[in-house]
C-alpha cells in the first residue's frame, strides 16, 4: 500500500486524523522529552505516589532538575505498578502496548518480562522515536513499534498474553477498544489499564472535566463505561484501585516545575472535587 | 417539604447543582435578555433561517438594535418549526416543555394549541422569571412551570399529549430522560426534540465541541446516543431533519454582534467542520 | 457451481423461492414495462409528488398513454429523490441497489456519479433484463447485476460508498439486512431506504396492510423495526422524510390507468386510515 | 367513568378498535353459535383430533347437523389439551383466560378445578354473552368476563396460579402481552398458549398466512418470537409440541361443512406447506 | 502440531483438563462397558423407559445379568428417541455428536439415516474407543470420532444438517455451545438436545443437584439457561418434553444392580422432589 | 398475616425453605456460638489475615481456646474491612445488611458510624437471636432484624445509604438481588460485598466449589456474574480486593480447630488452585 493507504486505514476518522496531528506535532513538549532525556524512558502518562518535598529546597539553579527528576520517578513508579497486575508472564508469551507513546512501558515491560512486546500507536512520529529507543536499548528484536489503530491491530486471534493501556483509552469507542482487545487475548489472558475517568456519581462532565477533554482533544469516558464495556466483552475484573490520592501529589509537583502547560490546575480540580478519578483496572479474558 | 429538602429532591448530583447555579447566575446574561425585551418572548436556545443582510448596514447607533431583533426573530422561527412537529394537539390536550428557561416557547404553544403546557427547570431562578412572563401574557392559568428535574417529574403516567425538548437534552443522561419521557407520554403522543449532536461519523467529540461542553458546563451526545435512547423507550422516529444549514446564519450574525458571548467561533467551527449537528427530532409514543 | 447449487445458495428458505418466483413469472407485468418502454428506465417502485391532473382530460385514444408516462415521470422523480439523500458519492466510490429489480435506479445513479454500481436480486429474469438495459445504455462496465441474496452478498467487507434499497425491505429480515449492509459500508459510508411500513402508532398490520402483504407475498415491517435494526447496526439516521402524502396522488392516478392491478385500493386505504407510512430515511455507517 | 372513557382505556390503538369491531359485529357467525348451541360450550378456537368419517355418511338432511357435532367435540378436546397443561391448580387458585371469546373454556376450567376463573376480551358483545353463559352453568359467582384489554388486565401482581391464551396471541405484541403475564402470574405460576404460528424455517410470511391475517385482521406471529418473548418475561418452557398433524383433520372436515367460511384452504395450504404451525406451549414463572 | 499442542487447544482450562481427565481415567467403569458390551453399542448417557419387573425376579445367578441387559434396553431406547427428533435426514447430511463418549448414538444415527457422522469428545481415551466400535461395526468410513472441544469443532460453516447432545452440555457454558452450533447447523437444520437440568421453580440448585454435580465435576444448568442461550443464537424449539417420569424407573432399576455406582440417590431424590428434569429439546436453526 | 402467610412470602421457593431450614436447625453450630460467646459479637462469616502460630503452641488444655479466640479476631478483621469500603456514612444515614445472620457486622457498624442499621434474614431462629444480641449491646433502637426476604426487603425506595451482603449472595440470583439494592440505594449509595465466587479462568465449577455447594446448600456464582449483574444494575465498582491470600491463613487455622466441619479442605484446595476466590467489592449507586 501507500503510505497515504496506509494513513487512510489507519486514521479512519476526522477525530482519529486530529489526535494524531496533535502527537506529531507536539515533538518538542518538554512534559514528555525532558523528564524521558533523564534515563532513557520515555512516558506518556502520569506519575504516582508521594513526592520528595526536598526537591524544591536548595539551589536555584538546579531545583528544575531536581523537579523533573522526581516528576519522571513518579510516572517510572506508575508504570511499574501497571505492571505488577499484568500477572505471571514467561518469555514466551507476548504482550500490547495499545497506544504506545514513546515507547517506555514497552521497554519496561521487556525488561521485567523477557519477553515479546508490541506497541501500537496511530502517531507516525511516535513509532518512530520508540523504535529508535529499543535500539537503544538493544531489546529491538523483542520490542517493536507499529503504526497501527488499536481498534484494529491485525495481530492474530488470541496470540496475546497481556495487553494494556497506560492513559489511552479516552480517545476511542471502549465497546470498539474491548472487542479488539477480546479477540486478541488468549483465554484467560490480562488486561490492565490505568485511566483518568469521570464519575458518574457527581454526575455529568464537570467543567475541569470537560477543559481536560478540549486541551487533549480527548473524550474522557465515565467510571460506568469501563465496566459496561468489559462485561460485554468477557473482559472480568479483578483488580479495581482508585489512584486518585496517590496521583495528586505528582500534579502538585508538576505545577511548580517549568514544564507545567496550564492543564494543571484542571486535573487537581477535577480530582479534588471527586468528579473525576485515576482508576486502574486488571481483568480477565474469559 | 423545606426548601432545602425540595432543591436536594431535584437536584440530586454535584454536577445538577453546578448547572442550576450556572443559570441562577446569569440572570443579567443580555443575550437571552436584550432578545427577549423586544416582545416578551424570552428564549434560551439558537435561530433557523437566513438573516436579513440589511441590518447590518444603515445608521451605527441602531446597527446593534437592529440585529437583536433580527437574532430574536430568528429564534422565534425555531421556536415555531418545533411547534410545527407537535402534530395534532388538541385543546384539552396537555404538554410539556422539559427545560423550559425562562419560557417563550411554552407561551408561544398555548397561544397556538390553547391548551394546558407545564414546563420545568432545574434553576429556581427561570421558574420564577417564566411564571412571571405568563402573568404578563395572561395565561398563567394554563402555562405553569415548576422548580423540578426533568428526570423525575412527578406528573402523571400517560397525562401528556406532546413533549419537547429545546436544546436542554446535553444536560442529562438520554435513557434516563427518554424513559421517564416514555411514561409521561399517552399511547401514540409526539416528543419533539431540538439539539446540537456530535457527529459519530467525524469519530469522537472534537476540540470545539469540548470548548462547547466547558463553557456551558453540559455534555454534548453523539448522535448516535438520540436514536439508541429513543428506540430503548419505545419512542419512534417519524421526522429527522438536519438544521445544520438553516442555523449557521444565526451564529454569523450573532458573531457580530454586541452580545456575543466569545463562544460563537466554536459553533461555527464545529458546524462547519462537520463535527457537530443542528438536529430536530420527531417521535412517537408506541 | 451447478446452477442449482448456485439457486440454492441464493435463495434459502421456501419463502425466498415463492418471491423469486413471483418475480420470475411476472416478466409481461404491464406496471412495470409500460412505464420502463417510455425511455428505457424500468423501475419496481412507486411515484412521489402531484401529478399534472389535465393528463385525464382529452383524447381518449391517448389518455391511458398520457396517464402511462405520467406515472413514469413520478416513479422516476422518487428515484431522483433517493439518489440526492446518497450525499457525496465520487466516481472512485462504489455503490449497492438492493433488490435491484429492473435496474432502472442504479442506471440512474451512474448516470449521476459516474461511479460504479452494482445491484444484487433473487429473480434471475431480473439479473438478465437489468444487465441487458446496463448494455443498451452502454454502461455495462460500471453497472452489473447479480443473481445474490441482498442478505448475504459476497461484496467485500467495507466496499461500499453507498447502498440504498428501493421498496425492497419488506421481504427480508431487517436486523439480518442491516447486519450485511453494515458489514459493506465503509466507515462513514451512507444508506438510503425508502419503503412503505406499518404504523406502529395505528397498531398492529391492519386489513389494508395484510392485503398488501398477501398480494406481493411480503412482509411489510413496522416503523419502529427499521430504528431498531439501524441502530443495532451501527446505522444512524440524519435524515427521515415522511413521504405519505407525496405518494398518494401516484395511486390515485394508478387507479385510474390501465395498469391497475387492483391492489390500488389497499395502498390508498392504508395511507389515508394512517395505518401506513411512505418513508425514507438516510442513516450513516459508524 | 363514562362507557367512553373506558372504551378508549381497554381499546388503546385504532386496530384494537377494528379488532374488537370484527368480534362485535360477527355476532351471528355460525361457525361458533352453531357449534355452541350443542351443549352450551361456546368456543373460539379450533379443534385436534381425528374426526369421526362416518358422520360424512348416512342421511343427508342431518349429515351437516352430524359434521357439526364432530367438530364441536374436537374444539372441546382442543381445550381439554390445553387444561392438562395448567398443572396442579387448587379450588383456592385462580385463572385467567386471556381473550375469553364467548367462555366456553373458562367454564369448563371452572367445572375441572373448581377456583376463580376470570376472562377478559376487548369485545363487549362477547363479555356479555360470556356472562350470560356462566349464569346459565350457575357458575357466575366463580367465572367472571371483562372488558379489558389483556395486555393491560388490571389484576393484581402474583394474584394468578395459571393463565391461558387460546388462539389469541396474534392479536398483540407478544412481548408486551407476557410483561403483563409475567407480572400477574405468581412465582411458579404456569402459563399455557395455543396459537397458530408461522415457521421461521420456511421463511417470511408466505401468501397463506397472510391471508389469514387479513380474514381476521390479525397480527401470526413466527414461532421464534413466542421464545424471544416468553424468555425476556421469566416465562421458561416445560412442554412444547407440534399439534399440526393433530388439527389438519378438524380443516378438512370444517371445509366439507355448512359453517365453512372461505378461510379454510388457507389453513390447510399454510399447514400443509409447513408454513405454518399449531402450537401449544406451556412455560413456568420464574 | 505436537500432541501437547493439540492437547492444549483442545483443553483450554483447568476444569475442561479436569473433566477430561475424569473420562480418560474411568475406562474400566462398568456402568458403561458391562452395558455395551451386551450389543456393541456403548453409551454414555441414562435410559427411559418402563423397565420389565421380571429380571428382578428368577435365578440369582443370572439376575445382575439380566438386570444389566434390561438397563441397556432402557439405554438404547433414549438414544433411539432422541434420534426420531431430528426430522427428516437424507444419506447426503452429515451429523454431529457433541460430547460423542463411547460412541453408541453415531452408531445408531449412522445405521438409522445411512449418512456421515462425525463425533467430538475431550476424552482421548474415548476417541480411540469409539473408533475402535465404528471399525467394528464396520462404518467407519461414515462414522468418525474426534479429539476436540465441542466449543470450537473446527468444521465447515453451515455444514451440518443436524446436532445432537446426549448429556453433554452439563460440561460447557451453554452461550458459547449454542454459538457454535448455530455456526455449524445450515439454515433449517435441526439440534437435539437430552439433559438433566434444575428446575428454576423449586429456585437454585438443591443439594442433590449439587451432589451429582460433584460427583461428575459437572455444572448442570437450570431450565432456563437452555431457553435463554438458545434464542441468543438463532435456534428455535419446536418440541419439548419432560422425560422425568420416564427416567426414573431405570434409576430404581439401576439402583438394584451390581453396577450402582452411589449417586443413584442423588438422581432419584432430585426428580422426585421436583428441583431436576430429565428434558429433550428440538430446535431448528433459523 | 398469620405466621403461615409471612412465611410463604418470605420463603417463596423450595429452595428458600430448605436454606431457611438450615440455618434454623444448625442453632447449636459450635463455629458460630463459640466464637461469638467472646465477646458477643456472633458472626457467620470468615476471617482474614495472619494468624498469631503461637495460639497452636503452649498448654494443649487451653489450646483450642486460643485458637478459637485467634479465628474470632480474624472473622472480626473481616468484617471492619468490610465497614471499611462502606465509605463516608452519617448518623442521619440509614445501612442494611442482608443475610445479617447473628448480626455481629451490623452491631459493629452502628457502633463505628452511629447510625440506623437494619438487618434481614429468611431465617427467624436468626432474626431472634440477632435481635437479642442488639438488645444486649443497648443498640436496639437502632439495630434491627427482620424476617424478610432479600430480594424483596419491603424497604423504601432509595432510603438506603449503604448496602453490605458479608458472604450472602451465593443463596440468591445475582440480577435479582442487584435490582432490589439498585432500588433501595440512594443515588451515589454503596455496595459492599464480600463474598466466595469461582473463577471463570479455570472454567466450570470445580469438584471442590460443587463440595462446598452442597455442604451449604448454596450456589456459587462465577466472578463473571457479580459484573454482569451490577453492570445491568446501575451499580458501578470503584473497589475490587482479591482476599484470598488473606483467608487462606484462616481455613488453615480452623482446620487445626475443635469447631473444624470438614469442609475446610474443600476451601483450601479450591483456593489453592485458583478455582475460587476470596472478592471484595465495593460499588456505587448511579
Amino acid at each position: 500500500m501507500t503510505s497515504t493507504a496506509v494513513e487512510s486505514k489507519v486514521l479512519r476518522t476526522a477525530y482519529q486524523k486530529s489526535v494524531a496531528a496533535y502527537w506529531n506535532n507536539n515533538q518538542q513538549d518538554p512534559v514528555n522529552l525532558r523528564l524521558g532525556e533523564i534515563d532513557g524512558l520515555y512516558h506518556h502518562h502520569y506519575g504516582i505516589g508521594e513526592y520528595d518535598a526536598s526537591v524544591l529546597e536548595g539551589p536555584e539553579e538546579t531545583r528544575d532538575a531536581r523537579i523533573i527528576q522526581e516528576m519522571h520517578r513518579l510516572e517510572t513508579a506508575q508504570a511499574d505498578v501497571l505492571l505488577d497486575y499484568l500477572g505471571d508472564v514467561q518469555p514466551t508469551d507476548q504482550l500490547l502496548d495499545a497506544g504506545s507513546g514513546r515507547g517506555g512501558t514497552s521497554i519496561m515491560a521487556n525488561h521485567r518480562f523477557r519477553c515479546r512486546v508490541d506497541g501500537v500507536t496511530i502517531s507516525e512520529y511516535q513509532v518512530g522515536f520508540a523504535n529508535e529507543q529499543a535500539v537503544q536499548w538493544g531489546c529491538s528484536d523483542d520490542v517493536q513499534f507499529h503504526f497501527r489503530n488499536m481498534l484494529d491491530t491485525g495481530f492474530d486471534t488470541g496470540s496475546k498474553r497481556g495487553i494494556w493501556t497506560n492513559e489511552t483509552t479516552m480517545y476511542v469507542d471502549l465497546f470498539d477498544l474491548y472487542a479488539e482487545f477480546s479477540r486478541l487475548l488468549e483465554y484467560g489472558g490480562r488486561y490492565v489499564c490505568i485511566t483518568g475517568c469521570y464519575n458518574d456519581v457527581t454526575g455529568g462532565r464537570s467543567k475541569a472535566v470537560s477543559k481536560i477533554d478540549e486541551h487533549y482533544t480527548c473524550n474522557i469516558h465515565p467510571r460506568s463505561h469501563y465496566f459496561k464495556a468489559l462485561t460485554a466483552n468477557n473482559l472480568v475484573p479483578i483488580n479495581v484501585v482508585d489512584l486518585t490520592a496517590q496521583t495528586i501529589p505528582y500534579w502538585e509537583l508538576r505545577a511548580q516545575s517549568s514544564v507545567a502547560t496550564g492543564i494543571e490546575e484542571a486535573f487537581l480540580n477535577a480530582y479534588r472535587e471527586g468528579s473525576f478519578h485515576y482508576l486502574l483496572i486488571a481483568a480477565d479474558r474469559i
